[in-house]
C-alpha cells in the first residue's frame, strides 16, 4: 500500500468545507473523487486540517492510501484534469507510511485578509473582508503580539470546540499592511498571518475579528491579556467571516512543500522583467 | 435633466457580458436595476464600451440621464449597496450636456492576462488564461510592437464586425511580465495592456491569441506586419478566451478617474508598511 501526500490549494467559495458531508459538493469529495475516476478506488483523503464553507487554501497537505500502480510523476497533472477549476494539485509524493496529514503537521499557519476601503474590490471580494471604514492597523499589529506564546485560547475557540485541552502555542504572528497609493492612514489591505502547532475551532476568525474591534477602537492593545486570561469566549470580539481566512502553509519535520512549489504564484514575491 | 457619469469596475464571470439582452444577466441590465431602486426612473446606461460575456473591467466608464435629486457625492455609496458584490461603482460625477461615455472617449486601454505555468491558478482563474507550456516572451513583446500605430485591422477582427472602416490606431502596446520564483524562462504570468482610439470587435482577444502563437512558435514577430497586410481573419491566430480580457481604462479630455480613484487597489503599485 502506497501513501500518497499531495500539497492543494482551492477557492472555497463554492464549497461547503473541507470535509465530506452527505449531499454537500465539498472540497474531499471532489479530491476522492477524481481519485476513483484515475484508479476506481474509494480512498479518504486526509487533510492536515478541515476548513469551513468558504474558507480557502493555498498550501492545504492531504494524504491518502492506494493500492494503484500509477508513478508518482503522473498524479498530478492526471487529477488536475479530473479536479474542478477551483481546486489544484501544486505536487504529489511518496509519504513514509507514518506520514499523516493531520497528526505530522508541526506548524500550520492562516492568513486572514482585510480591505479597509470605501470600495470593495471585485476581483477578490471572495477572498477578502470588506471593511470600509478605517482602522488603527498599529493598534492592531501591537494586539497580535499578545496572542503570541504558549496559552490557554478558550476565549478565541467557538464552545463547540471540543478539545481535550485548550492550550496551544502560536509561535509567530505578524500583519502586512498593503498602503493604499495616497498612503492613507488606517486604509488599504491588511493580512494577518498566524503560526501555531494547533487552532482551535474558529479560533484564527476570532483573533481576526477581535483584532477588527481593536482596529475600531472597541478594544485597546492591552485588553487581550485579560481576554485570554478569562478563558471565555464572550470576553473577546466577533468571529470574523469565513471567506476572509486562508490555510496558508502546513510545515512537516523537514519537509516544507511550499517553499518548493507554490511561491510562484503567490503574493509573497513579484519580480517585474 | 442632469447627465451623471460614473467609474465602474465589475468581474464579468457571472454575467452575459455588459449589453442588456432579453432573459440574460447583464452588468447594464444590474446597473439599470440599480438606479431604478434607487430613482424609480428606467434609464438607460451608456457605456465606453459593450464588453463580451466573462469580460472584465477594472475601469470601465458610464453614463445615463436622470431627474433625480439625489446628491452627487450620495450615488456611489447608494449604487453599491443596490448593486452585487461582482460590480462596483468607485466615483460619481456631474458631466457636461454633451458627455457621452462611448462617442467622447479618447483613448481605451485593454489588458490581456496569460498565466504561463504548469499549474493554474485558482484564486485567479477568472481573470486570466491558463497557458501551461512555457512561452517565448520575448518574441511575444517583439510582435506586439508590430501592431502598434494607424493600421487597417481587418486581419485582427471578427468578419461579424459592423464596421464602416477597419482603421484604428494603437497608441501604445506593452508587455509586462511578473517572473516566476526561480526566474525560468518563458514562466511566470504575462500581461498584455494595448491603448488606442477604438477597437474591432474581438480585435484585442485575436491579437492575444496571435501573441501566443507567437509564443509558442507557430509565427515568428516578423509575421505580424504581412498578417495584418492580407487584411483577412484566417491570416491571424485564434480568439483567446474572454476570461483574460480586462477592460482596463478609458482616458477623456483632461478626465482621467481612473487615476484619481482606483489605483488604490490594482497591482499597478503596491507599497508595503
Amino acid at each position: 500500500m502506497r501513501n500518497i501526500g499531495m500539497l492543494v490549494s482551492y477557492d472555497g467559495t463554492a464549497y461547503s468545507g473541507y470535509q465530506t458531508q452527505p449531499g454537500r459538493d465539498t472540497i474531499q469529495g471532489r479530491i476522492e473523487e477524481a481519485i476513483h475516476m484515475l484508479t476506481k478506488e474509494h480512498a479518504t483523503v486526509t487533510a492536515s486540517g478541515r476548513t469551513d464553507a468558504g474558507v480557502h487554501a493555498l498550501g492545504q497537505v492531504v494524504n491518502f492510501a492506494t493500492e494503484s500502480s500509477i508513478p508518482i510523476e503522473r498524479w498530478c497533472a492526471a487529477m488536475n484534469s479530473r479536479l474542478p477549476d477551483d481546486i489544484v494539485i501544486w505536487d504529489a509524493w511518496e509519504a513514509p507510511k507514518s506520514f499523516h496529514a493531520r497528526f505530522s503537521a508541526k506548524r500550520k499557519t492562516y492568513r486572514y485578509s482585510i480591505l479597509a476601503e470605501r470600495t470593495r474590490d471585485v476581483f477578490r471580494r471572495n477572498v477578502e473582508f470588506h471593511h470600509p471604514a478605517p482602522l488603527d492597523i498599529e493598534a492592531m499589529r501591537q494586539a497580535l503580539q499578545h496572542f503570541v506564546g504558549e496559552h490557554d485560547f478558550t476565549s478565541v475557540a467557538s464552545p463547540k470546540s471540543p478539545k481535550l485541552t485548550n492550550m496551544r502555542t502560536i509561535y509567530e504572528a505578524r500583519l502586512e499592511h498593503e498602503l493604499n497609493v495616497n498612503h492613507e492612514p488606517g486604509r488599504g489591505r491588511i493580512h494577518v498571518l498566524v503560526t501555531g502547532n494547533g487552532f482551535l475551532y474558529n479560533m484564527v476568525r476570532i483573533i481576526a475579528g477581535t483584532l477588527i474591534w481593536v482596529g475600531e477602537g472597541k478594544f485597546s492593545p492591552d485588553d487581550i491579556v485579560p481576554i485570554l486570561t478569562a478563558k471565555n469566549r464572550e470576553s473577546a470580539g466577533p468571529t470574523a467571516v469565513p471567506h476572509g481566512l486562508t490555510l496558508w502553509r502546513v510545515e512537516y519535520d523537514g519537509d516544507d512543500r511550499m517553499d518548493q512549489v507554490v511561491p510562484v504564484l503567490t503574493e509573497e514575491k513579484k519580480d517585474l522583467a
